[in-house]
């Protein structure tokens, strides 16, 4: 069996992104199987021919763990432990990583969170197409091997995934303010009007395109939130109170008529927001660094850390392998006003790093 | 000058909701004249032809006060004042209506509040059809002529607006939270994601779907909000509170590993916007249209020129091709308030179009 050639997968967990995946893997060219803890959606997904088999076996080469966020670091070791190969490609797609790093630590480990979803759930709401476009979180650690992380990084690119590269504890930060955060607030903005609208019902009709805009988040499977919300509750309170203090300044300013406080705040706000999809597209204010590396594991997340220690945001990895598979290039995607900063922190560190 | 023939309307203040009061009236077969306080933009209106002349005169039977929320008592005042006419009819369309009817005692005036909006502002983004569809609150007060609501309401109707009528203190305590809460968080939130991406661009690139709807509306026009959130603050204060008191709520619920409290608000919530009546979810204000067409190039650009020359956002495109390649099926999905114009526009070009 050799890497290039093994194209089977396995699925563990068949709800909408497990499924997603499988779809997306399948039109890859991959053979996929794949199991739920609920036999009827293996049945469904057999049926279907989401899947092929439920049996994971020694002729899969990547697995995917697709289960709740609070059981992956459980299956990942399991089945690490149970199939002792070392060209076992695993990774998961939770919604919160730094409590699943703490627990595994395996070279054939990655963590992996893709940004998309749906307010549709489970396997009915599975496309194919679901991570066309859409960015993928890979949290590599000290553990993790360089390879695994590369040949990952491969198969994402085939889905149509853009992989991001950053450390758990960083991933869970983010996550926190840009997702975690918002679903409560539209769940606690959802259930205020639903209080008011009990006993004056024409509230609802005045739910124009705005409110529905910030609850259609609220309106997802809601099952899976406590789960991920829980694993990731240290940075998720940190974010909700800095929401609050927000919140009772504002609240603030109108009661005590400091008009042009809030008038500031909604300007910013409002520059921000119209800058948003510009800069998150924006691959014109990125620049490319080479360092030369050996492979052992570990020299990944050194370098991610070192980045992430100088505030510089990695957008992207890849990995060029030397041609005697002695060594390789690291191919970083960083901020181009980061890229000296950036060149002399890994140059401290005894890395041989060119500019592109 | 009979109240059944006169159409001759006014506008004060051309801005996205009065500009597209203007030419949303003008498509109903009104003559529109109006002003507004900034001369250019009053100068680029007649040019436009969105308002035919800038004088108010006695020919004006409908005058529509669309300044903003703090000047519309005074405007309306001096207006009724001047003009005393018992037939003329005056409305406004601000977002905030207490401290209006506190201040306007005339038989002639009714307060009113489209529900409809846009991230784009001033004249720029008006559109004809921007009321179709939408909800326009009217809240007339005891001085209010019945004659002059129920010919404000027809007026209304023609424009394709659903009415609803409240009182004015109803109305502002509904949409404090229907619609100037969310705005205050959308505002925190997106401010205090801009503050973690400064040191952190890389959050930007996590911002998927759900931050983006959560925060759409704080691209608004910041120079509307603050003063219609101080006209009114005691609503929006209490909401505010309701919500605050809401997320610290969940945040104990959090740190003391209530994990069940979190799950059963969340549900609720789910429970509640799957419910939210009328365009509930995204699918709900879409409408499908089967466009067949031949297998020549250029037929994808030309239904879709058609499109933008009507300003119809087409939201999907699906292609189907005939069992023979000789030709196919387009499946477009649109706003479905848009279907009836863009079938006639489409028919007209000579295309067979069927509504799914």
């Amino acid at each position: 069996m050799t890497s290039s050639s093994n194209r089977n997968a396995f699925i563990v967990g068949l709800g909408l992104i497990g499924a997603s995946a499988a779809l997306a893997l399948r039109e890859a060219g991959w053979i996929v199987s794949g199991t739920d803890r609920d036999e009827s959606v293996t049945e469904r997904a057999l049926e279907l021919g989401v899947v092929t088999s439920s049996t994971l076996d020694e002729s899969h080469r990547l697995v995917v763990v697709a289960t709740p966020a609070g059981d992956v670091a459980k299956v990942v070791n399991e089945l690490l432990e149970k199939h002792d190969r070392t060209d076992l490609i695993v990774t998961d797609v939770a919604g919160v990583k730094g409590s699943i790093a703490a627990r595994v630590f395996d070279p054939r480990f990655v963590g992996g969170h893709p940004m998309a979803g749906s307010e549709l759930r489970g396997m009915a709401g599975a496309r194919a197409d679901l991570f066309r476009g859409c960015t993928w979180v890979l949290t590599p650690t000290a553990s993790t091997e360089p390879a695994t992380y590369s040949e990952l990084h491969g198969v994402l690119r085939e889905l149509g995934a853009n992989v991001v590269a950053v450390s758990a504890s960083d991933h869970d930060r983010l996550v926190a303010i840009a997702s975690h955060v918002p679903h409560l607030l539209a769940g606690a903005l959802m259930n205020e009007a639903s209080r008011v609208a009990e006993y004056d019902a024409v509230l609802l009709r005045l739910a124009a395109g705005g409110f529905r805009d910030m609850t259609r988040v609220a309106a997802g499977d809601p099952t899976i939130w406590p789960d991920v919300l829980f694993e990731n509750r240290a940075a998720v309170t940190q974010s909700l109170l800095a929401i609050e203090a927000r919140l009772a300044a504002l609240r603030g300013a109108l009661e005590n008529s400091h008009q042009d406080l809030v008038a500031e705040e909604l300007t910013r706000a409002a520059k921000a927001r119209r800058e948003l999809p510009g800069r998150a597209l924006d691959s014109d204010n990125l620049a490319y660094l080479r360092v030369n590396v050996s492979d052992q594991p570990g020299v990944l997340a050194s370098v991610t850390t070192a980045a992430s220690e100088v505030s510089v945001n990695i957008f992207d990895i890849e990995i060029a392998h030397g041609i005697e598979g002695t060594g390789g290039t690291l191919l970083l995607a960083v901020d181009a006003r980061h890229v000296e900063l950036f060149c002399r922190t890994l140059t401290e560190r005894g890395y041989q790093v060119g500019v592109e």
